[in-house]
């Protein structure tokens, strides 16, 4: 097990001929490789298959994926105005259901008259999503009960953002402040990021950490093993219905159920005001192939097929509150999440 | 893969000299493999790491290991009450959860005083499962929606009994009917059941099914893509609550939140009506191994441990009826298991 790990995402040079470096999570947490990209395709890429992934760490890529895709389309001649334009909406529809990949695209897109303040844009994308993943991490501290287990899902943590994490950063937080708990780890399948990523992240920390599978915390939320419940979010809609990875609905059921509090962990930038409810939400579906086998072993029978919604949504009467760098959003949430954009972006 | 299957269990031989035949289920879909045991070592062995499981299938193996385990302590002296005493305690102590692995071994030492007796109460236990499965069949086949979606869990057919199933038996039964339906099969981890067991039975019979993982049936409730959960279990107590594969309590609560029906189907060989509620029945937890690597392949990163609760218990009052071969029970459960298993056993 790598003990430590490369920056999620790093830029290294300047506009003209600066490259970005991702680290490629398919491979861990067996292999650590960097990849080092000077095309749009080569992000996209990165983001299709999930090479980078996590709500913010997409939108952190794209905006450095689209310093490097208008460079590319200028050099071919045209306007820079018409090259971003063109650059962004590949960018956009690599995925769907996270807003921060349009998000911080579009941002961009408005800011940038020129490739040195596009790249200046995505730096301070970058640096601002750090200094969130920092927010969150303090405000959501306080949560963490001290001796007790928190259930998270899918990872959330350096390796989902350009920071400490969005749930994970609150881990990591009230740790530092020398409170002790566990952690129980969804592995999350298809793609397991919960087994391979979250217990990679919180074993280099120390945190004492177990993994279970997906459909066991409801019966240990029953047995009273879980205090309490922190997963990050792609999209949250303005009355607080939120989408995430598939497997997080059914963990906010069982926690309701059970009375054990239940927390969304996002920067403002996952908040999507113009979609009234998380029926608006679109969700991705993947290849079946990446429920039917795993690392290349078939685990279903040849030519059965597969449902795989990468994410569901979760509806607000299910949360208890939702984290943010602009501190913790509580019911009813149409009002504070509206007050939160206001003052916070 | 394999079109058909050879029998779960059979026996082959008399008493004397017979021996048991068990389809391992771990080598399946890829393998087909039959052990052919002559020691009750041999059947705990398959009991323990799951080359034979599903609730009753364990019964009827058991009662066979009786057989075989008695007969061999004969051979080392002694009376036969005190070796099928010495062989059905250690059977019964195989596997914890399912009840019909004790009430089939209890049920052979209170009906045989000697060899030939024991291997006739083995048979008729064999026989009474395959009439129970198609009972269950035919009391649960009407409750299969004409063009809907079915979920299951885990797996509950040919190769979890000695006939054609619990939840899948009502299954092919509808489909025999000439009901046209589909079916998504959660794949059940860790030990994939769903994945590599029931997506191959439902397909030999030409029944429509996809794969889903674990997480995912809640998020398909929401979008009303399901309507109707069967699932089997492994033990059910006098209230109606009762245990099943991990994973099925989160169904049941999503299936509430959405008014999908949930049904159970399990023989009155799975009721124990010692138990008032759920909460009496013991849950195994089994190896993290199981958790933490697949087919040889490691997820997790070294060192890194996991909680694998194998069952989780679902309260009653999340049951929309149970299935059972002598009609479908109904709340108030405490009354109806009560009635049922007074007329039934």
């Amino acid at each position: 097990m790598p003990m430590s790990l490369p920056a999620t995402i790093a830029w290294s040079g300047d506009h003209e001929t600066g490259t970005l470096q991702l680290l490629d999570q398919t491979l861990l947490p067996h292999e650590v490789v960097v990849l080092d990209l000077d095309t749009a395709e080569g992000v996209i890429d990165a983001i299709v298959r999930l090479a980078v992934r996590g709500a913010p760490a997409i939108g952190v890529a794209a905006a450095y994926g689209l310093v490097l895709g208008t460079r590319r389309a200028l050099t071919a001649g045209g306007t820079f105005a018409t090259a971003i334009r063109e650059q962004a909406d590949r960018l956009v529809a690599a995925r769907p259901t996270a807003v921060n990949l349009a998000w911080a695209v579009e941002r961009c897109v408005a800011a940038a008259s020129d490739l040195q303040e596009l790249l200046r844009e995505a730096r301070l994308i970058h640096s601002e999503d750090e200094a969130a993943c920092a927010g969150m991490g303090c405000h959501g501290a306080p949560l963490v009960p001290e001796g007790g287990t928190v259930l998270t899902h899918c990872n959330t943590g350096r390796l989902a953002t350009a920071g400490d994490g969005t749930a994970l950063a609150v881990l990591f937080a009230a740790w530092r402040e020398g409170r002790r708990f566990r952690v129980l780890a969804d592995e999350t399948r298809p793609l397991l990021q919960g087994a391979r990523l979250t217990a990679l992240e919180l074993a280099v920390e120390g945190i004492p950490t177990e993994v279970i599978c997906d459909g066991a915390a409801a019966g240990l939320m029953a047995r009273g093993e879980i205090q309490l419940v922190l997963t990050g979010s792609d999209r949250v809609a303005a009355n607080g219905d939120f989408a995430n990875k598939v497997g997080t609905y059914p963990l906010a059921l069982a926690a309701a159920a059970h009375d054990v509090p239940f927390y969304v962990v996002a920067p403002l930038s996952t908040f999507d005001a113009s979609l009234r409810s998380g029926a608006e939400i679109p969700i991705e579906e993947r290849d079946a192939t990446e429920v039917t086998a795993i690392a290349g072993h078939e685990l279903a029978p040849a030519g059965i097929g597969a449902r795989n919604p990468a994410f569901d949504c979760t509806p607000a009467h299910l949360v208890t509150g939702i984290v943010t760098e602009a501190g913790i959003l509580r019911p009813p949430f149409v009002e504070s999440i509206k007050a939160a954009l206001l003052v916070g972006r």
